[in-house]
């Protein structure tokens, strides 16, 4: 089966807003097994929307559109799909009347224009919207099925989860299920190089990878008749993978380096503390983003002067007059004084130079030290990083928490 | 002239990586003064590409395509355009040098598949890659003028930027600029009812608005014969808007409220510390996310724990007994206690429950106090912030970061 994804709005086409929906729904139908074979912007001209649409509805088992459904002039696609069908515009009471209560309980009047977004063509099964005021619907025109959502993806994406989605699941005969695992610590052609034979194409499950600010992503797309079969076929090609990359691999699916460190710091009960020269707080900051955090984390410093090296977290002066604060010697001494003044059982330090300014030919920017300190002694590490302030700062705080992993999953 | 932007890649269709192109060329185009009317991605079928290509040829004065330029058999759009026009594939000796010299110049022997990067459908004209292996190429088919750019948004942007734009600015006669005013402070639809006939269409400039996170950005776009044309009617527009908004702007096209508290402390010559909560040091890594904030920022305390704020900013654990963490009191104590400790000029603090968990009936999610400390005395403010743990520490930090701006333009 192959579908179109047709997104309406005039602050898409002109790109003010970045088109978010059709990458989600082309994932949504690929899983399913409908095959996404086209997206298309169109803005709020009725007469090309409708061209686009007759064309897509000649060419395509389903399209899906999103968008042009609110109360004012310039939402087409009622219109629109009405048209290609051939049909007239009903009013539909039940949806009036939900739209009519929403306002309501908001305490607010209905203004007359929202109620053509009870209006749907005629023949067209309503979708409800549990959190907007615009309704989706969905109708056949010929043997293509039309499904109509809302714009604003925190009411398309719960309509699709929710109503569409259920209706649709087996309809292709076959499923693709996705998993992804999870890397850092290596560049992504070296990455590809250990797996390159499960990448190829015509492989089930198919490997691909996606690099996005250091971490690699393995997907795993198996295609199979049933789900429980497809998740089968992913665990094999897992094992075949972890089996080559062992210690790259972090995590699976939605696992972010920070909750990975958040689950080995809650479930072995120990408590870790930072100092941050470069990263800024940045490493701290993504710590804390993992509810439950506070259990294990009980402070911090951003020590960006030396002055709050030496005061904060006692780094003897000498130290950084001898070494320099971007230093290998001063990052122990950091992450130690972090471990001692905060008294937990682990503890991790940054110091060096984000740029764009500052850095010298013996010490350019994007040199960067890190280290991580527990009873065990203490682990340095030097980086040299290229890249933008952004990128550097990025790499570094990722470097310290796979550092705090490695480091973790050994206690 | 209108124009459509295709965008190829089979990894874009299936929704495994985000389109980001459309959006980017889109803007570019309507600057010029080229309207883009369409926006399409095809995967790497190459009839189906040919199809597309076809229709859009015969309905648009301008097509844009970016990706499928690449050495492998996927890359499908130098064949795609070359059948559309109806001629062969012709290689470029001055092209197959140059990719040589980059192969030369990373150590590496080019591939011979490398070499298919410099053939180019007969006619067109090469456009010169200078980040990548991929030249992009430019050709008309009947009055509709082609141009093909490498699907790498760090290789198409500037080739865009240096190759393609100078040629194609003045071509429509007119040009449309936007520029951005930045408001933070209050709702979306309070700052549109107070410009709502700046926003009427048809107004030139035309006002529209788009909120991101809680920053309402206000563009303001005008359709003129020249550039200076342009920003003088732009100026006056926003003349009118900071007449009506004032103090809840804090900023114009890319300022951040972050980058506007760094220039403002820069420029005043002012140091600020920092002593975070429940923001865990995210609003400490917004300001440091400015290149040159060390000659302001020294230091600042994640407290997270009760004892970290007793013990790191000397605030009064009978206060954290009488008040709870969570209260007026203790962000006040918390931001004279940075100040003091970190003797800077000004210090800002925050406590709150960022959730999912950790709310009471008395203090729910989302309930933060912050406050920024100076020599003239403290201001705290209460925060009731509905959303998730993510959203409730975003605003949170930007609503310490316009705290801080408000106070530093009175320095």
């Amino acid at each position: 089966m192959k579908a179109e994804i047709i997104c309406s709005g005039e602050e898409l086409v002109l790109g003010e807003r970045l088109n978010t929906n059709s990458a989600w729904l082309a994932e949504q139908l690929a899983e399913i097994g409908i095959e996404p074979v086209q997206h298309t912007v169109v803005g709020d001209d009725e007469d090309e929307f409708v061209d686009v649409l007759k064309r897509a509805v000649a060419a395509m088992d389903m399209v899906v559109i999103t968008g042009g459904i609110g109360p004012t002039v310039d939402d087409v696609t009622r219109q629109v799909v009405a048209r290609v069908a051939g049909v007239g515009l009903a009013r539909d009471a039940a949806s009036l009347e939900y739209i009519q209560g929403l306002f309501r309980s908001w305490g607010r009047e209905m203004r007359p224009s929202n109620a053509v977004q009870a209006d749907f063509p005629e023949g067209a099964e309503v979708l409800p919207n549990g959190r907007g005021t615009a309704p989706g619907f969905r109708l056949k025109i010929g043997k293509c099925e039309i499904i109509v959502l809302p714009g604003p993806p925190a009411e398309m994406k719960p309509m699709w989860d929710t109503v569409v989605r259920p209706t649709l699941e087996g309809v292709s005969g076959e499923i693709l299920v996705t998993r992804t695992v999870n890397c850092f610590g290596r560049g992504e052609s070296d990455i590809a190089e250990v797996i390159r034979d499960l990448m190829a194409p015509g492989m089930n499950p198919l490997v691909g990878d996606t690099a996005e600010d250091a971490v690699i992503k393995l997907r795993i797309r198996a295609k199979a008749r049933s789900y429980e079969e497809a998740l089968g076929l992913i665990d094999d090609t897992k094992i075949e993978i972890r089996k080559r990359l062992s210690d790259v691999i972090f995590g699976e699916d939605e696992d972010t380096l920070e909750s990975v460190v958040v689950g080995l710091l809650k479930s072995k009960g120990l408590t870790v503390s930072g100092a941050e020269s470069c990263t800024g707080g940045f490493v701290t900051k993504m710590l804390t983003d993992i509810s439950g955090v506070s259990a294990s984390l009980t402070q911090s410093v951003v020590a960006y002067s030396n002055e709050a090296k030496v005061r904060l977290l006692g780094v003897p002066s000498e130290l950084i007059e001898k070494h320099g604060a971007v230093s290998e010697a001063v990052a122990r001494a950091m992450a130690e004084g972090a471990r001692r003044t905060a008294r937990t059982d682990i503890a991790f330090a940054t110091t060096g130079i984000a740029g764009p300014t500052g850095g010298t030919a013996e010490k350019p920017v994007g040199l960067v030290y890190i280290a991580v300190a527990d009873a065990q002694g203490t682990e340095p590490k030097e980086l040299r990083i290229r890249g933008d302030r952004q990128q550097v700062r990025d790499r570094s705080a990722k470097n310290v928490l796979n550092m705090l992993r490695l480091r973790l999953q050994s206690f």
